[in-house]
């Protein structure tokens, strides 16, 4: 249901995240490279074919000048997912940032943070779950899963710093 | 089934025009102004009730330090689509967008270009639509309006620049 | 009488920075993790009741999409500072700068440099020392030891270069 | 009790906003004009005797390379507030928000948004707050007024979008 | 032998630059109308064909998340020139200098400076002269006259303050 | 008849890779040291013999405020393509980046991506095989072989993924 | 004794402040346009024969890529004060600034503010004062001129808000 | 002759630079720490008493928010050379470059590259040099010295690529 692509294999590191959220939430996917500067006709088969393959949300992540969110979005109706990636000889990630995020009127990509392919996958799952309830179920326990890994933390530091109140 | 929200009245030009996208799509939507800073218990009270009452996708649009969207998305399980606005004493528009864009793991925004309400309201459609096959086909419809004009501006500029090739 | 708060168990050894100063001072102080996006009820919880407890000022620090100190400064009137902190897959701390900097009119939060959170304990004292003479004269003692550090590296510097200037 | 001070004339329509906001809460405060550059002995002085004149705060409004804040800052153990303004020249604000933030270890400025003037002035009151519970008192009053401010826009934008959410 | 698209009609004011120099030196060209997003078949189609259609030089202007000189340099070999083009809502034209600038290795696409397009037309010349010593001598004339034009200003100035020196 | 100069000795490494990639396509080069600042003479000889010399292409590399690409492209009618580098002290490469880029209107420099040399061979070839049919279609053998290493990537993960769609 | 010069004629409405204020102080000085792209040949020639012409100080002010500071102190060792210009299609003065001041180690450039000629006259008059005991008394009056202008000031706030402190 | 002056011991390593040039030019100097934050009033003796003192020029370097430079250019007529320095918790030396270089109109600092303290040295002695001609043929063969490398590299890079041309 969800396409994880990525413009270089030196992505996977980063893009995994998404796909290790969604196999959590038991949620199918795809993880492949498509490249848009390399491989322009796998990219443009990919996205007209994305819909009747039965994809309901393609996430994209590419590093530098990165056209392949924005490319995708440009030939298929589903929501993209933008992943801007710090690759080397990035200037910062503004590079990669800016060529996701900034995209003109018309062709929409849901960029998140820099490497933020877990957040990616995660809204991913928002989106499929904002028509399925049983998605938005899991994400609600989640979410709450977050809160309890907080709690902890409060109690660890407590532990640290037993007395800091009363001096 | 989309709700519109904006920090400040002073949003509304822009935020308008993810509404007026939705309306031609047919999509029902609400549009109000909700202020993380100004009205706290208002953000959450709207957050917390707006899969209950019904809304699939939340539009927020902020400018500055722009916390409503990524607030919102703490406070629900609901795609948030975020809008970074370019408000006065902005520097540029970078705190806006970094703000936005720029969220911890665990709690997504989908956010879209500087000022970018038009593709917020395209977004949130294809959210819709990804479940949806009737919202589906009306994004197809404007997708190809969008190349017939593309294709009447190269009428246009042939016209103004008859003989350009054979000098 | 000073709550200190962070985003996330990461940030803490940069806060423990601000607990130890006032530590020095023998200002009480609490220390805690409440994060906005993953236990929002705590952080409101933690800043409606912060003066009701007895704080006077709140030191929150948070990375990337800060919004930690502002949302608290929403809920409170007591001065909230901020601590941008440059966590992982920050771009270069620019989003936490501008994330607590960049705050609307009407929600002020006193921001320090990054990692600055030994400056804002320094902040947090004198802003107990502006009615209490007591913690103004410790900040007094405070500032001339900067002073006496200075000139021991000034007599430092003239052993290692001792004839600089009569070559 | 509150000093305000600004590098030149030409912050005035900026800095006017911290006076203004001090006299609604009839917090008395004095504002004139210190440059650091072009006038360091006074700046000195002013610094060196704010506290035996009764002031308890300092607001230092500055543009471009701002040194003001940041040089009081370290001849008082008052808190104080910096306004990093936009002058002409400036590179977009940045030189004069980096040159008042990013202060070394061990001499804070409490610093505002760009031209945040405004808050610089609550702020100041937060901080005379801390101690004084009319001034508080009158905070939380200030806080509430801008919560109403918000909801008269949400029933202007409800009456010019009437029937929004049934199409 | 030079065909010259941009990104939208509105990028014609600058683009038309790289036209006119190209007519002053008698380049044949083509101008017209090629959306990456809006109609990436037609981008394909004009790329994959250009070479055969007896171009030698592409010059690609576009603005905000710029995917039209990358894409396009992707499906030819020909030498791609790109123009970042200063639109609207671009964030102070970063987003098109970037996502054009910082192509992966293996397709390039050679840059000039925003809103270039003069130097854009001018590089096309260079790279048909590298082949075509006509060119290349028109190249030369146009380099002079640009001397030409400096040495008329030094006179203008040099009547303007005539006794600058002895004073 | 591809000329490769570069401010610095330290530059080597990056700049090798062009050398590199036009050794695979046996283009001629030439490779050397040529500082604008250091030996400003000959960086006019160079630049004013190039083309006698049978040049046809200058590719010229420089970090921090880099000179050379903009002052050889003055003095010569060649295509000149410009590697900003990022040097040691650089701010993030932005000097380097932006002092090749923004060159005014008349002499313009052909600007690749940060460190991207191996781009600057592979535009130097493609300058020379638009008028080279031999050049042209070793070019697009090179584009061919990557679209390969992608396909080999494709298959790489495919089979570390093995059963990714079916959960 | 110095010599002005810029790269272009729209450089003259700042770099005029260089003149006016050498002219207040009676220094003699020549203005003129020295065009590192467009006039390679007479930069040369120009800095090559500034000493022995007479020169003491070069100002030298250039926008965008601005290559003429730099280029003029590598050949000459007269001390070059560089005034990075603001530009059409600049990107906000980054451009011109960097290219300024971030020369390499062994060809330093005195760098001024964003069009700060003014001060870049006031600079080649320090430089000219550290030597001449006359022109240091005049800068010593002109530092002082300063003073009274800020304490004028202070008297016109005082007059224009004359019952601040006691409300 | 010189002073050079930091604002911290840690600026040690970059500012022996400046010292070690002075000394290889036989120029007398004095090295010291003096801190415009931890002591504004050791600095202000330093800049007003440095021209009785016999100093012809001040070189200061600091990091963060850099005020010395130009609050000791502020206290005396000399000129006042700055060297931005990348500090820990700086943003990428962003804010020493900007507090340094953006000074007001009045109050100039010669400002040098990021960590630039050996050119520094170099300007200092182009600054005496401009008025002692023994000083300036020091510099020239310094200058000269420069080229003499570059020729040096030239023949290493000439034997590690032996026949590079004739392929």
């Amino acid at each position: 249901m969800v396409g994880i692509i990525m413009g270089s294999q030196s992505d996977l590191p980063i893009m995994e995240q998404a796909a290790n959220f969604l196999k959590t939430l038991e949620i199918p996917y795809e993880l492949t490279v498509v490249s848009a500067h390399r491989t322009p006709e796998r990219m443009f088969d990919y996205a007209k074919t994305a819909k009747e393959r039965g994809l309901k949300v393609i996430i994209a992540g590419a590093g530098g000048a990165a056209h392949l969110p924005g490319m995708v979005a440009s030939c298929t109706t589903l929501p993209v997912i933008g992943v801007p990636i710090l690759s080397s000889n990035s200037i910062d990630g503004w590079d990669s940032v800016l060529s996701i995020l900034q995209m003109p009127g018309g062709i929409p990509v849901a960029t998140v943070a820099l490497n933020g392919a877990l957040n990616a996958g995660i809204l991913a799952a928002k989106i499929l779950g904002s028509a399925d309830e049983q998605v938005g179920q899991k994400l609600q326990k989640y979410q709450d899963s977050l809160k309890d890994k907080v709690f902890g933390t409060v109690n660890d530091i407590k532990n640290q710093h037993p007395n800091h109140f009363d001096q």
